[in-house]
């Protein structure tokens, strides 16, 4: 029997391409999704489906948020003028920190030692809960946290992409027969089309192009 | 101005005296209590009634639980038959974990630095995410979470009665005039009224003996 893994599933490239990752490694996924008044919903059917093609398990999580953030608040536009050396405004308070906390709940009752999460701090937009030092102390939190981890199991909180560009995450993915016309990354779609200018779009696009492989997804 | 801190709430005696604590050390108090599906939900009622009475802006934040605990799984007893040396059945996973992880998201659009909960690891049933090792390691990884953090805004996670017995932390909200008769401890309630035979109610109807004080509220 398989090894069960938590994988946080947002229905992006990231997290489509850790999918495909840890099912190469021969875990037995169980994928958590997040509804956080997200302005981009559009990604929970794309987990969705990610989920039902490959006969995993999937639960989307429904989250109270407490604003902040312009992508849970159509008050604070997504910035669309490139990355800057600033965090931006897309930023989410704690976010991957709430994510990893359900999942971290939902691995001990599965009795699952193991969770994946598609963080990556290279090409990125400079979010703190991407970057592997707080992925390492939320790991050694999580083992002080749960009964699991008094009895000795020890949790792995699994970063696969963590030190990938994004050109080198879809040369991963592709490598696995991922399809990302499955996946999407706009911070401000219009239905299923991107915008191809916010931060999000910029660094898929950049990813497709020094891949040197078309993105099979639309753009508006 | 007063400085404002994020409280966890749950409308026990140890949460009630934290709160009291925190506002005697002159912090607006802003409260967040969970509807995590605790077959005691009439602490959440307990909650509103204190936050109402001190005035306090006050957060019910509905938690999609995963099971795995006799407080939130009808098929699951509550132990009755004294303390043991196990981590009872009452334990929820990653519920500490998932309460501060929300605080930390609060604080931070709050642009609050204090969060403030009121576990302890003298009197209590052994929940490994009560222990001063867990709350400490939360800290470090909260610093390391937000962008708040990283601007080097200090997060402090405070605990004012990790160290103190049931019968101290009575004392202690005792002289800053607690009305015990606001809160519940029961895992187990009918209507208002406790079991007091669960762990929970043994560990307080202890600490009343102990400071010899009556407890006000109602036993059936």
């Amino acid at each position: 029997m398989s090894k069960k893994a938590v994988i946080l599933l947002s229905g992006g490239l990231d997290s489509l391409t850790t999918f495909a990752i840890a099912r190469d490694k021969g875990f037995e996924c169980l994928a958590l999704s997040f509804d956080y008044g997200q302005r981009h919903a559009i990604e929970l059917e794309k987990a969705k489906k990610i989920a039902l093609i490959h006969a995993a398990e999937h639960k989307i999580i429904r989250i109270d948020n407490f604003g902040g953030s312009a992508l849970v608040d159509n008050g604070i536009a997504v910035p669309k003028q490139g990355i800057s050396e600033e965090i931006p405004t897309t930023y989410v308070p704690a976010r991957n920190t709430i994510f990893l906390s359900y999942a971290l709940a939902y691995a001990e009752v599965l009795a699952a030692d193991d969770i994946f999460i598609g963080v990556n701090a290279l090409d990125y937009s400079g979010y703190p809960d991407c970057r592997p030092e707080f992925i390492n102390a939320y790991e050694e939190m999580a083992n002080l946290a749960t009964k699991r981890g008094v009895e000795g199991k020890k949790l792995t909180i699994h970063t696969p992409l963590i030190n990938l560009t994004k050109a080198e995450i879809i040369k991963a993915g592709l490598a696995l027969d991922v399809d990302y016309a499955l996946s999407t990354s706009c911070y401000d779609p219009i239905q299923e089309k991107a915008c191809g200018a916010c931060d999000s779009c910029r660094l898929r696009l950049k990813g497709f192009e020094e891949a040197g492989i078309t993105d099979p997804i639309e753009y508006y």
